[in-house]
């Protein structure tokens, strides 16, 4: 095919998204001769897998995010760009950006992962917002430790225990960690600061639509999960669909809760990468590839990560974890090394390496394979490969200092009520 | 005089702004038989003189902002308010929040602070921000770092220029300490993250509208601040008054310069002490207070920090430092207790201790009397003298952790863009 090139000759390759998917993708390239650009809206990378922990007050945003542009500052082949994309002309070859510059490519990975999802139900987010990156945690960190400050403030004992009633929509891993967490802060790290209200008496529900919690994991650790989290003093409840959210609280068919703040865990739409190239999609947006990741009729364009629905050997849809968008980000930059260099790999295939999901302190679930570990080994572990997959070693040992810290203390780090950027 | 009391008959002390001057008011009543009621707006407490720091994305927010119940939560005779204060009935003895919860009072001790004075310019805060406080700060570092994104995005080279154009408006400790921590960002922790632009050209005009920067030091140490400003690439311009400010930069008279973001550092002005009590104030807003710190005609009611006009023995006025603040709070609560033991004490008299300000990394400014350390003797000093202020063992080790790291990589820990809060 004809490829306009760069001026000293090199493909040009675009990565839209910073994240796991984007970021591979753009190490994976390091050595090649190609001119990459890496596009995202933000300016930094975000480990999601640990949003919670900022969320809810043990982590400071910095832990858990780096400057994209710091991060590749010393892949000389990469060009970062900080704007939005607003549409890809597939035909010209040509990303378009909100700063009024086009970018032409000779190969584009779309890694825009994915975004919150409210089932026909947008209005809901402005009630209950759901937590993909460090600015929907500190707002939900704002909520949790403002519905607290608001009981203080209160004298009706009634809205006391409205302000201070939390509830988490969806049971997956992340529903599981926020409503472990939060019960966490409310009984260990709160209690000692305040005098009118106690938040160890803050009441938690995780509401879960399914059958039970944590539906992707085998049904003795779902049992274990709910067990710690009632253990915790969490109400986790079953079967039960939330069918409406306000700014007083939620819906569950006929009864009303009254929330300090509501969290939306339930449901995750892909963001806009089908929208711009009008290709065939999902129900949630992820666009259907080919067995290289590739668009249909598009051998240059791949897509990875959250926004690709993707396929594994046994026929089950990818998760939308970390580790798959990384070894997809990993693959399509080996597509386009043999490309041109002249030839071929097989197509892609995922290798599932294990769920992991923390409770709490001392409490975590992990399965690697055949291996099971859970409570306080299981945490051990979970804590370890989380430091592990920080990026830099400032990093690790802010983590692993704060960790600590809170484990030995029950304090929290990081309880600060940040107001609007004017 | 009749006082109303508590349940338990103690008389109740209400005490607004958790900074300097409020809490340290608060801790010197710890076991006095009072109740006490601290009501700020923000949850937090903010180590003022390092605020720079965050601006610059060397330090983080929880690294220098605490949540003043956590700091108090100890102290069992303190309720921590989270409300902004409407108005103070100092006849009824009511302090009106906006929370609707009026709180009455036996003892009064204002401690609001100050906010920025754009000396009737008040439309210039939009386009040239201060820096009072954790949001200021975050929303300032969000500003130079979108500069730099801005210019590495843009293809012609006079708005690269223009965006990395910084103008620091005062001479004074924080014009002066923002001015070199720009310099250093841009000139050490930029450069290898960019491609289209090279940070390290950024220009950086610090302006005065006076004869000399940090006019309240010994002129030698004027001159010894603008050398090693200039040493570091930054512009002093001393006799020049900004005349205009706007979205594309500053006038200073009939010159325009162009910014990529323009930093207030000029004045300040006390906060609305003086409008709730209707009593007389200098023209920066100070409310006159007695020998005491109380207002006159009301021997209970005492305003506390920079919202106070006090002057020292020599007649200077004490300077809107931290430990200005902290005397005055722990003078309050002096004459509180010593009225409640139906003793006396003698007027407030100021103890300046000491000036200093940091220049950049190897260079600060101390002045202890006669003692004047500069340059890296300065610096450790400073370093120690600050980590030393901070409240917490835990921020202690992260704050000299980073600095170490900083000093040794030159690298930057909190680069990161966050956006508004929904």
């Amino acid at each position: 095919m004809a490829q306009a090139r760069d001026s000293a000759g090199r493909p040009r390759v675009v990565i839209i998204g910073g994240g796991f998917g984007g970021l591979e993708a753009a190490k994976a390239l390091a050595r090649e001769p190609v001119e990459i650009t890496l596009i995202d809206r933000e300016n930094h990378h975000c480990f999601q897998p640990l949003l919670y922990q900022v969320a809810t007050a043990a982590l400071t945003p910095s832990d858990i995010a780096w400057p994209i542009r710091g991060i590749l500052g010393p892949q000389k082949n990469v060009l970062v760009l900080m704007t939005e994309v607003v549409g890809i002309d597939s035909g010209a070859r040509i990303v378009r950006t909100a700063a009024g510059r086009d970018v032409g490519y000779d190969f584009l990975i779309v890694a825009t992962g994915a975004t919150h999802a409210y089932f026909g139900h947008d209005d809901w987010a402005r009630w209950a917002p759901g937590l993909k990156g460090i600015d929907d945690a500190t707002a939900i960190r704002r909520r949790i430790l403002m519905a607290f400050e608001r009981a203080e403030l209160e004298t009706e004992a009634a809205k006391r225990a409205a302000f201070t009633t939390f509830v988490i929509v969806g049971g997956g891993p992340t529903g599981v960690e926020m409503a472990g967490a939060i019960a966490e802060v409310a009984q260990h790290a709160l209690p000692p600061d305040f005098r009118n209200v106690d938040p160890a008496r803050a009441r938690i529900l995780l509401i879960e639509a399914g059958p039970r919690i944590l539906p992707t994991m085998p049904e003795r650790l779902s049992a274990y999960a709910k067990t710690t989290l009632q253990r915790m003093g969490v109400e986790v409840r079953t079967g039960v669909a939330v069918t409406g959210a306000d700014e007083r609280g939620v819906l569950l068919g006929d009864e009303r809760i009254e929330t300090g703040a509501t969290i939306w865990a339930a449901g995750v739409k892909a963001s806009a990468a089908a929208e711009w190239l009008h290709v065939p999609h999902d129900r949630a947006g992820r666009v259907q590839v080919e067995q290289d990741l590739s668009v249909p009729g598009h051998p240059e364009l791949f897509i990875v990560g959250d926004a690709a629905a993707v396929f594994d050997r046994a026929g089950k849809p990818v998760p939308g974890i970390a580790p798959a968008a990384k070894q997809m980000g990993r693959y399509a930059a080996a597509v386009i090394t043999a490309r041109l260099r002249g030839t071929e790999i097989g197509p892609f295939a995922y290798h599932h390496q294990g769920d992991l999901a923390t409770i709490g302190r001392k409490a975590a679930i992990v399965k690697l394979g055949r291996l099971t570990l859970t409570g306080f080994v299981g945490w051990l572990f979970w804590s370890v490969v989380h430091i592990y997959f920080l990026i830099g070693v400032r990093s690790r040992i802010a983590v692993a200092f704060n960790w600590l810290w809170d484990y030995v203390t029950f304090r929290r780090r990081s309880r600060l009520i940040l107001r609007q950027n004017p």
